[in-house]
């Protein structure tokens, strides 16, 4: 995860956008995601700084800095990134695909200021502003469909750049129940069952373990592994308080 | 890396989608990504196959499946997942972070169909469409403008499902120069400074670790290490086809 400072090192370079629509949706992205730092360079439509299509971020995109070139946009940054397609062109600069060059930006970003470079909707970056680039990065698309929207390059690039590599490790450690809650809805299932006909008395030690796998198969909350207890425990067993049901 | 067949089983839902340019460009990240399958809910406009938006994937668009209800655009999946601002409404769902949630999906759809929803630009899903979800993601975005543009958040979400998680290990053996290339540029360096009188005759081991360890900070790769290794060498000593200069 970013600061807030981090984040601050970030420079989001537009060079050559037609589109006013697609700026306007780079500064939502942007605002989405706590990047607030927007340069255009060479952008056709001086209007851009209306563009409807910066919901919740006005203030972003009139803030934004406006370049005469490439040179003077990044003349501050320690490092700068090119976004391109990467499939066409004959490329001389390293080229590393986003889930890759993602995190050498966050890391540089702790001591450093980035400038992240996309082209225009038409032509993607020239070979001109490419050669300011110290590496080029491209999101992995598809070859026979390599080119995306440009404010949705941009809201990926830097989802990629905020993104929680922790994040998939620790998704294991969502509020299971605890062995002891499971326990007490197999027991109150397992009542139930033999209540029902369902299980015979002498029911033998398999089957109260098929019931005992079930439930764990089911990784169930605690809440509802006691909701589940307190349906299947018998009128007179039931706790009070235990269950949303009752 | 997702097969073909694994990206097949999403299928992408939009449900209730208000503007026919976000179906559109819900089409073209999707074709981006390489994800075919797409199921509109109750979409505002019945034009919304001819959305100009979905550049690169008319067809996608054209044999996007109409539902009347998320029931019957979901009956087939084993999986189905809503995507969620995740601020405001009482949730009783388990709620994933995108980063943590994507690597679940992924996994599922190695042998499962899986739904993915996306509710309407002004409302999202509802808690109605909640209700068929087994669990529920969300994009971490910012507290304070959470709500991000359909078309961006369907780029985000399939971006993260064919990310590549052992990318960033692997960034680490981008081709660099070898030892032996590194050395080759180092003698020719500290040649060149002992013949522009840079440094004397006699300098010593330190001096030469100080331009070996410059020379190691540079990370070239191959061919930028002979191009200065060309470019350092004294013209008789110049090894023809070494560096691109010459």
């Amino acid at each position: 995860m970013l600061t807030e400072e981090e984040a601050g090192n970030l420079r989001v370079v537009l060079v050559a956008a037609r589109n006013p629509l697609n700026i306007g949706a780079a500064a939502r992205a942007m605002s989405n995601f706590g990047f607030l730092r927007l340069c255009v360079v060479n952008c056709y439509d001086v209007a851009f700084r209306e563009a409807r299509s910066a919901v919740g971020a006005p203030q972003l995109l009139a803030n934004a800095r406006e370049f005469a070139s490439v040179a003077e946009a990044v003349a501050d940054c320690g490092l700068v990134v090119g976004t391109t397609e990467g499939g066409h062109r004959l490329i001389e600069q390293p080229l590393l695909r986003l889930d890759a060059g993602g995190g050498v930006i966050r890391a540089r970003l702790r001591a450093d200021r980035v400038a992240l470079l996309f082209g225009s909707e038409k032509r993607g970056l020239s070979n001109n502003d490419l050669s300011y680039c110290h590496w080029l990065m491209r999101i992995p698309t598809r070859e026979v469909h390599g080119s995306m929207n440009l404010g949705q390059a941009v809201a990926v690039c830097l989802y990629e750049l905020v993104r929680d590599n922790a994040a998939a490790v620790r998704q294991d450690a969502m509020q299971r129940a605890s062995g002891a809650a499971l326990e007490r809805m197999t027991q109150a299932l397992l009542s139930s069952l033999k209540e029902s006909g369902y299980m015979k008395p002498g029911m033998d030690a398999t089957t109260k373990e098929k019931v005992r796998r079930l439930v764990r198969r089911m990784e169930l909350s605690e809440e509802d592994a006691e909701l589940w207890t307190g349906m299947l425990a018998k009128p007179g067993n039931r706790v009070k308080g235990k269950g949303r049901n009752q």
